[in-house]
């Protein structure tokens, strides 16, 4: 059976004295350094499951005298990061740069070039740029490993590449953005307003100071792509994702939505039907009941469902030094150990362009808020621009009342098209009663 | 670097059209017969991500005329299962036989023998013989993969042995047995006794004619040994596992911790301490807004805690021929990629034996519900037994008055040890107005 079935190579005592692999990693932020005390606190360990050390022996960074915490003087230091990729020092680069472009890419792509297998936490460097990064890799022979990109320490990419192989996926996604679902569950559980939670968040180190990539779904976005890529084996395709972002989410809507039994979620949903592949990354209402409703705080939830074995829910903390160490190091120990998935889980060559489904032809149900000049014929004027935009309504309430005053309508509907949805919301701007743009969120199963 | 990284193969489209690896299946039963279907199904998908075909060739079961749902009239056909190890025709043996001894013990044991990989889903074997099995794939240089044994369609072995390769895990486990995890919640939800609950489940399929394995926490204690092994990299250890299932959990049990805020769970949970590892598997009271807590009916789920990754739960079917057959298949497409890690995460030779930490020495918090005869001194009698035993009250509550009649009372803990327990129950029961033995379930965080 030799020349049939590959023979895995031996993992006995024999090897774990062989020669360490010896690691080059570009930047040195909060997820750098941690990989480097991660290496070294658990040195016996990854030694013993890796069959040989990983020792870092090469590091570049802006800052060489900045305070880490971490002793990287006998470390051979690079001002340049691409010089990593031709150290003979260093066996594998480990890119946490950041960006999809500029010196993360260049140096990614120098590396793989260069013959040497490169781990990498980059999102959007994978999401915008991964189906050409996986062409070189192949052709070069190396591995391009990302475990790291999506969910933090969660092993989705494991998961879904290695774990569910066997199934056809119809549906992956969820919480993707640890600092989305930080704000929203404060803000629920405060009843404060984006701003000032927003504001705390920054204070806290859990948001940016330009937060932007986090609260306007890009980031979401980028892990998305890269889900639906490995989900349903086609190349990564981050310009089709459909993205909103959760600045336009009013402590008023939370409230609501409680009452109404939901929780306000960022998700990132991909879906396959005979349509196409839709993806997109919006706020929703999902019932508090959901598995996804229940995970809070910083933490990431990813659920996946397929063919033969149902719905598969991963959840953990998405981000910061310790988690992302854990993927990065995850991916070494895989590297070291000889092994090395497809990137995308198949052979580039064999992955299939299917369509994507554009957000317009988005079908499903709708939250719809309205604020008001509480006078009679208000109700009947809203359900009319319903019926005319073809939106079927399941139930209308108005909460308070407060004659010539503004109060808040609020409208669910049954499923519906994003285009007729649309098409409503324009027509109740166009109302003399409607008294600011109505707040529109699409509801979720989970 | 060539003489140091190890090159990954390539996976380019080169390898598309090679040739097919040939599985004999042992077992024909449910997750047989969904091994089957599954290859058939998604074949090409199968084909596309391991890099070539995966089929069926070989099939030994009991009964050949059974009707399965299944065509196997073109496959080889062995009366004895022992055959598979030798058919040239066959290059991976998967086990789906069950049980610790007999065929599947010699089957497998005959396979890696002849330097055949082997794919099993028994739980059964791998807890009580995977430490000598790992050890003989390992002298052969063949692998032996056994994702479908624990937690089903989840990738809960992956995930540990590979995804938190990089940590130390200072706990793992969780709800892993579906049938029991289906008993409570129904008991929870309509109120009904275990008896009855049992008989339906039985009558649904979720639990077997002879339902001991299940509800006597047998099952769960071999899935766990097997997550002990590979989190704290330790040889499987069965035998050490405290187990107690869940046959004398009460109605009134579950609903006095409803009360009191939370939800009865049969848990298995390994933990690493100073004072040696801890593997347990019995019913626990989880705070109603505890994750596992959420998990109900036939769904099972693992919660890992490492030193850099935090806590990760995983989430899905525990069992039946989808999610079973996915976790197979998933090993198969792992085989024909050449990727095998080490059986227990490590080579065998560099496994520690730690020392388990027994039962008694057990430290936790305690429900406690005594049915007494309700009469004037009763509370302080129960509480001076407490007291001489050195267990520390929390709370006591009697439930209704009823003079001179039997009411219950029911009774937490602060944090005590284990034989202090156990010695205070003793006592409880030795006093005249206890009516039946105290009933006792441990306190757990989630």
């Amino acid at each position: 059976m030799s020349d049939v079935a590959e023979k895995p190579r031996q993992h006995g005592a024999d090897r774990a004295c062989t020669t360490a692999l010896r690691i080059g990693i570009a930047g040195l932020g909060t997820v750098g350094a941690g990989v480097v005390r991660l290496l070294r606190a658990n040195a016996d360990l990854v030694a013993a499951r890796a069959g040989r050390p990983i020792v870092v022996t090469a590091i570049s960074a802006r800052d060489r005298a900045r305070e880490r915490g971490i002793d990287v003087s006998d470390l051979r230091w690079h001002d340049d990061s691409g010089a990593l990729a031709t150290d003979p020092e260093v066996d594998v680069v480990v890119e946490l740069i950041g960006g999809a472009d500029g010196p993360a890419a260049r140096l990614v792509e120098a590396a793989l070039d260069a013959g040497k297998p490169v781990v990498t936490a980059n999102k959007a460097l994978i999401a915008v740029h991964g189906a050409r990064l996986a062409r070189l890799a192949e052709s070069r022979g190396v591995a391009l490993a990302f475990e790291a990109a999506v969910a933090g320490g969660i092993p989705v990419i494991k998961a879904v590449r290695e774990g569910l192989a066997a199934d056809r996926l119809t549906r992956i996604g969820g919480i993707l953005n640890g600092t989305c679902n930080y704000i929203l569950t404060t803000m629920r559980e405060t009843g404060r307003d984006f701003a000032s939670v927003l504001a705390d968040a920054q204070a806290l180190g859990y948001a940016e100071a330009d937060p932007s990539t986090d609260i306007d779904g890009i980031d979401a976005a980028h892990k998305l792509a890269i889900l639906a890529a490995l989900a349903f084996g086609r190349p990564v395709d981050f310009a089709s994702v459909h993205v909103e972002g959760i600045r336009r989410i009013s402590a008023q809507d939370i409230d609501f939505a409680r009452q109404l039994g939901y929780r306000i979620k960022l998700l990132g949903i991909a879906s396959r039907s005979a349509a196409g592949i839709e993806t997109r990354v919006h706020p929703c209402l999902v019932p508090q009941s959901a598995p996804v409703a229940q995970v809070e705080g910083v933490f990431n939830a990813v659920v996946a469902e397929g063919d033969f074995v149902g719905r598969v829910m991963l959840e953990g903390r998405g981000a910061g030094a310790g988690p992302t160490a854990t993927a990065v190091v995850a991916d070494l120990i895989d590297l070291a150990r000889g092994h090395a998935a497809p990137v995308w889980g198949a052979a580039s060559a064999t992955l299939q362009s299917a369509s994507s489904m554009p957000m317009s032809q988005h079908r499903g149900a709708y939250y719809l808020r309205l604020n008001v000049t509480d006078r009679p014929g208000v109700i009947a004027e809203v359900a009319a621009a319903l019926r005319d935009a073809g939106v079927s309504l399941k139930s209308m309430l108005q909460h308070g009342r407060a004659p010539g005053e503004a109060v808040a309508i609020v409208l669910l509907t049954h499923e519906t098209g994003e285009s007729s949805m649309q098409k409503a919301i324009e027509r109740l701007a166009g109302l003399s009663v409607v008294l600011e743009p109505p707040a529109m969120i699409r509801i979720e199963a989970g």
